[in-house]
């Protein structure tokens, strides 16, 4: 079914509230949700509601109203998100990381103990809107093999960094396995393979075969022995720069919680007068877009380019939500 | 033949003072590109000495003792390089950053106008050896197609990220293609295909035969979609950071120039008391390398480890090195 943003939005705040969220707690997580569910990104939007409601109900995810700050070292600002909403405590680290960066120039913002900020990308548009550069990221349960291994022993951390731009905010958010496990069980759903190999079978061979890779749990890190080694180095800034936990500590409580997480911020409009900012960042997506495509349907796309695009026609069109998602949510 | 660390050294040292480069110009940078050969990282060392000299002469790299401060933005610091030679502009960044972090706690040095930087993980290592994490990367000329074309728009962009450790540093050192061009002139004079595919043949077709992506140019991203759009990000950030050329306008030289670079540096001794620190890591490390290796003799290894060892053992059996480069260099 095809259902507005407003009426999207407005369900999941019913819901958190009837959860034990108070009002602007609620609103803003369901406006996070709603919006990463409007730029299609079901998975980590409305796909995942009615896990985020279980993990309240449990008890994992608790109704704190916000981060509580533990600490400043020169530019680094400490917080201890108490087991809060994953995706209420990012979106205030990174407004005190945007308020900081415009006092400061740069600003950086370590937050331990927090859940899953579900859609990464919504924090680096969140800065992009705010005229700020943003670098983010943070660590996960263990859920990806290291490089050579065959157990799970880091995790697929997702980086974000974005560049705020009047014609078109660029925004990249990737995560260090080169599929989601989202995106595996949609292709094996739909009988289909991976495009490119996404991980190892149970013998240690790459497949493209989504239902082996997800028998064997060895997705593919990003990039081979790069991603593995660079969800390393993100385990080991979130943790160090927050104080917090570590993917291994994650691993040994019962569920994915007390998450480890750093916002950086710049704000842009510092760095040059605003007229020479903008043509500089013009210049090089000019440039970047005009290589000669493979296909020639297929015009060269610079990271959130799509996402703009699939927001406005959801905006317009409604947002497609699968039935029994929606119904199951209704329900809860 | 085999030649001692020392030797190879003085070797490169009294070359560049035959350049007109002072004795401690010549001095550093001599011993950036000895280094890089001891760890085993010869294309950005000993292989690429030659080259580093004819830009000398062509002028393209000047015998500039070191980086001019241009201006402060809170933590962030700019520097022209004025066309120096690359180490040790980027060997003048790090130790900057690192003092500036010592005060500070997290200090950013951004460099515009500077010369290739050779191996990226030689100021990784610096700033481990100093007792800080750092992050950092530079743009290069275009040299890889954006995610979908056939030209090239972008580049190869290093990101370079390390953590200090006294039981050994952790050292990222990665560009964003899948494999440098070094690599791929290695597997094809020695009629060996890639490990993974590199590249994509004249017909756009992914292949691991390296002569059909020399020819073709098309390199593969690291993580296909991914590192195209971190590249970009990288550009962005190295460019408007240190108010510095673009990968585009890099492109418009001569000869690959004028590079922007960025250095972030944090104090690590700073965020936790040092033995919480040590044991942190440590807990981290451990925790990566006990997945249960693919192949019994090939343990997991972090990024660095393999270097550390390479270092040892040259630096006792002496580095291996190609005769004929090695006489190129001495007839220099």
């Amino acid at each position: 079914m095809k259902i507005s943003f407003e009426e999207v939005k407005a369900t999941f705040d019913a819901k958190l509230q009837q959860e034990g969220f108070s009002p602007s707690l609620a609103g803003l997580n369901a406006e996070i949700f709603a919006k990463s569910t409007l730029d299609g990104y079901h998975s980590h939007g409305v796909n995942r509601f009615a896990e985020f409601v279980r993990n309240i109900r449990k008890g994992v995810i608790k109704p704190v109203e916000k981060p509580v700050f533990s600490g400043r070292l020169g530019p680094i600002f400490r917080f201890d998100g108490g087991s809060g909403p994953g995706p209420s405590n990012a979106h205030f680290c990174m407004s005190y990381a945007i308020e900081e960066a415009r006092k400061e120039v740069l600003a950086c913002v370590a937050l331990q103990n927090t859940n899953h900020w579900m859609r990464g990308g919504s924090y680096g548009w969140q800065a992009a809107e705010a005229g700020c550069i943003s670098i983010c990221f943070t660590n996960t349960m263990p859920n990806m093999p290291p490089w050579g291994g065959t157990t799970v022993t880091t995790g697929n951390n997702p980086l974000i960094a974005s560049v705020p731009n009047p014609n078109g905010h660029i925004v990249l958010d990737m995560s260090l396995s080169q599929f989601s496990y989202g995106k595996m069980y949609e292709h094996r759903l739909e009988g289909k393979r991976l495009p490119f190999a996404g991980g190892f079978d149970q013998d240690g061979k790459l497949t493209d075969d989504p239902s082996e890779i997800i028998e064997s749990r060895r997705i593919l890190q990003t990039g081979y022995w790069k991603g593995s080694g660079l969800s390393l180095i993100l385990d080991l800034l979130a943790s160090l720069l927050s104080s917090g936990k570590s993917t291994s500590d994650i691993g040994k409580l019962e569920a994915e919680t007390g998450l480890s997480q750093v916002f950086i911020c710049i704000d842009a409009n510092q760095l040059s007068p605003r007229d020479e900012l903008i043509l500089k960042i013009n210049g090089i997506i000019e440039h970047f877009k005009s290589s000669i495509p493979q296909q020639e349907d297929r015009p060269i796309r610079y990271p959130g380019e799509a996402t703009a695009e699939r927001r406005e026609r959801q905006r317009t069109e409604g947002i497609l939500i699968d039935d029994q998602i929606w119904n199951q949510i209704i329900s809860l």
